[in-house]
């Protein structure tokens, strides 16, 4: 498979669903939803204008304007990005793409925009759904790529931890964990093209249903380059010193300053293992099980519950049922005592468990569908269907009002009679769950962004209104500003603000994300 | 027993050391130390000059200036505080106290003191260590106590939640939670005395000594007032929307705002405990041990390991050894099976385990003398003792060549050949521990705080040389202040100046703290 990246949709371009793969898909699709059997196809990389900016001498072996690398730096991956990308549409796209492969040059580019006032956006996998590493205003802009920022530096078998520069993508960063029997076992869905960086700059959630499981607890220390300074957190397993530093920056999305390595607690790569799926005549039986298992203080590494319709298209479940796919697993620590608890717990709610063999039945099968999906989105998009995925995280009576909300709003704002909602927990806490939505209508063609928008914007005012955040692991980017802004706390708001004056007087870095300076 | 508070030392006045229980603690103690055999007389409420500012007629009520309440709230409760109390020595009394009990009190207080020109210090518990409640400037000052502002306002069984308002002790606290099945299980040394408050505000560490202990994981939400405004963040289990407003807040010692309320994450009481002293001959074994099941993934509610010294001081052990105090508890998961995993790893590394009935035996002396302790610290400065304890954590790595650096810089800074170190590790993470570091000497009679203060520099500059943090969970206040600013990365130092210019623009709150605005 070749391993060149796709300029306007997931991944690798090679991996793209194949025409055979789209015609099965559009009739498993065509049995929910009336498709109108059009497939839009792949257009050439449009031509830009020429980059409004010059890189000086000094920069210009980092700095390249070449049209294909602008457009593939131009947006993220969310479903309005790929409907642009489909159409051939470009708006605002960076004057320059810059690769800094050292702590140096990303300074050294700092330094020259901030001089020449071009925005910096940095972009690490390039895989944000919000509108994070997309450039909105009028002026010149880059787009800075810190993949070549890559490489794992140090692995420390005797304190579990390993140093990653900012740019080191999931599978480097495994790959070098591996020869020493480690894994940071963080896999979120954009594992295979996301970065360090991204995943500390956006709060990346990890594989993990429960227990710390967001790359915040996964930090040990990071190192930031901001347009005034450099610096570098203690290398320490705790500390109360303080406010924490790193939570700062941690979720800052590229407004503060430039993350250029961390070190990351990793850990001893599991070897003992139990699973089981549980199935459940409804969801709220379900939701209750989850409640109750992970409030008892287990925590198992899989606690994901889908909703029938979540079964039944993502795991093949026929029986209409919902699902909890519970695991635990551990590097030698015995597990089976948890899992027949967790078991029992189920029962006691109503659920019928079958012990699944790690990596196949339902487990294995969702497991697989996880890592394809954004491809079969893409493939959708071009199919003429409106998808869309909304994640949030709740207290645990707020629930069931805050999902009927969802559901109510996103058929009130899709085209009507013809829009799905399914959901899956994709963490649950003590407190809570994160509910994971996911939208499915037939697209109006021509209209789908504002189709899309349109559903977005009322389901995250539902979400709001019941008391949900208004994301949990997606990040705010660009297009959660306006939930973001009710969601965030007066005072923290104003210490924010002055943060980034202090770190970014020029205001050059990812302008128009979290704030507007 | 009178609830009365002691203005000079620790808690209840009514429970310190009886003549009879000072002379069996002079006794055990002589045999390490050289006394004199002379014991510090209380003395009475020395007299203060009139407070130096009128509170308006609109506070009155809540502001008093009444000698004890003036030198009951000058210091906190460092050996420092205490010999000076002792000495009848208050330097820069507060000119008032302040008792709000509701936020608007809050407020209004910020507003007068910021309009006037009078500093603020808030005070929970009282209970630092590191002179995070004693204003050292020259101008006119009140201390903020807020265990008026008190009370368990909601208990949520559906969420494992409860809103508790700032001024909260750990004791009421408790009370209230108890008819409900549910504990926040976090028991800091200060439990007793100190307020939810002032957890949060300086980063209390927990009675868990592995997993979620620190107020920082307990807090679901908060609620500030600062001087330019109020805010309270979203009660969610978790949120990826921007940096984490709370994480501002807690550690931030009073300089950016008064915590007035917190949701709090409780848990079911435990039902289901197992526990087991291990023997350990010496204790680089122990350490190794609790490295291996730390790193193990087990997450042992108990698992302090005793270094010979402070194992026969503080549990009576004979035999010269190191223990390892081992417990896992659960409301109703199974952990036999756990605990009896964990003896297996302390076996390989040479343990000899013993089972312990929880309450009994070792662990159960350990936790009597834990409550104790700051009652007996009290005695022995009375004594004639000089006594600390400086905690920190490091990496596995680092901790040997630190407890070295540790015991000779404290051998040379302290009185030569009587100067006994000993040290236990309160919470362990896959990636270090977090060394519990106790000094004693015998104290030179009237040089008690140069002596003090020189073996704490001595020891802070050893910690901080070799890798180690200022502090685990004591905090920073006005004593760690050197190390603090030498730990700090410097952009978080300018994002934190700047934060506190925004939120507290007249600079009222706790100067002194953490930085000089």
């Amino acid at each position: 498979v070749s391993e060149e990246r796709s300029w306007w949709g997931w991944g690798l371009a090679a991996r793209a669903l194949t025409d055979g793969e789209m015609r099965v898909l559009a009739e498993r699709v065509g049995i929910l939803l009336p498709l109108d059997g059009a497939v839009a196809p792949v257009p050439p990389v449009p031509a830009l204008g020429p980059p409004r900016v010059r890189p000086p001498a000094s920069l210009a072996s980092m700095l390249s304007g070449d049209d294909r690398g602008r457009a593939a730096h131009a947006y993220g991956k969310a479903y309005r990005d790929v409907v642009r990308a489909l159409a051939g549409r470009i708006d605002h796209p960076p004057d320059l793409v810059a690769w800094p492969d050292t702590e140096a040059a990303v300074a050294a580019v700092l330094d020259w925009a901030g001089e020449t006032g071009v925005a910096v956006v940095p972009y690490g996998g390039g895989s944000s759904v919000v509108g994070g590493v997309e450039y909105r205003g009028d002026g010149p802009w880059l787009s800075m790529d810190l993949r070549k920022l890559a490489g794992v530096g140090e692995v420390d078998e005797v304190n579990l931890t390993a140093r990653a520069a900012a740019g080191t993508v999931g599978p480097a960063l495994e790959a070098a964990l591996k020869p020493h029997g480690l894994t940071l076992r963080h896999f979120p869905q954009s594992f295979e093209f996301s970065t360090v960086g991204g995943w500390i700059a956006t709060r990346a959630g990890g594989h993990f249903a429960t227990g710390p499981t967001h790359i915040d607890d996964l930090v040990q220390a990071l190192r930031v380059v901001t347009p005034v300074g450099v610096g570098e957190s203690a290398r320490v397993p705790a500390s109360g010193a303080g406010p924490a530093p790193d939570r700062l920056f941690l979720g800052s999305e590229g407004i503060l300053g430039i993350i250029t390595a961390a070190w990351l607690r990793v850990r001893r790569r599991p070897r003992v293992t139990a699973a089981a799926t549980i199935a459940f005549g409804a969801d709220g039986d379900g939701v209750a099980a989850a409640r109750a298992i992970v409030q008892s203080g287990l925590q198992p590494a899989n606690c994901r519950l889908l909703d029938p319709l979540e079964a039944a298209l993502q795991a093949g479940v026929r029986d209409g049922g919902a699902r909890l796919l519970l695991g635990f697993e551990s590097a030698d620590a015995p597990v089976d005592a948890l899992l027949e608890h967790a078991v029992e717990i189920c029962r006691a709610h109503g659920g019928v468990a079958s012990r699944s063999v790690d990596g196949e039945g339902t487990a294995g099968t969702w497991r697989e569908t996880f890592l394809r999906a954004p491809y079969v989105r893409d493939a959708l998009v071009r199919l003429g269907v409106v998808v869309e995925t909304i994640e949030t995280a709740c207290t645990w009576d707020r629930f069931p009002a805050l999902h009927r909300a969802v559901v109510d709003a996103a058929h009130a704002a899709g085209p009507p009679g013809t829009t799905h909602v399914t959901y899956r927990f994709t963490h649950v806490y003590p407190d809570g769950p994160a509910p994971y939505f996911t939208f499915m209508a037939p697209a109006p063609r021509g209209a789908e962004v504002e189709c899309w928008d349109r559903i977005k914007a009322a389901v995250n005012d539902a979400i709001a209104a019941h008391g949900g955040t208004v994301t949990h692991h997606h990040a705010v980017g660009r297009d959660h500003r306006r939930w973001y802004d009710a969601e965030r706390p007066p005072p923290f708001d104003a210490a924010l603000r002055a943060a980034k004056a202090a770190l970014d007087p020029r205001g050059i870095l990812n302008p128009g994300v979290l704030i507007d300076p």
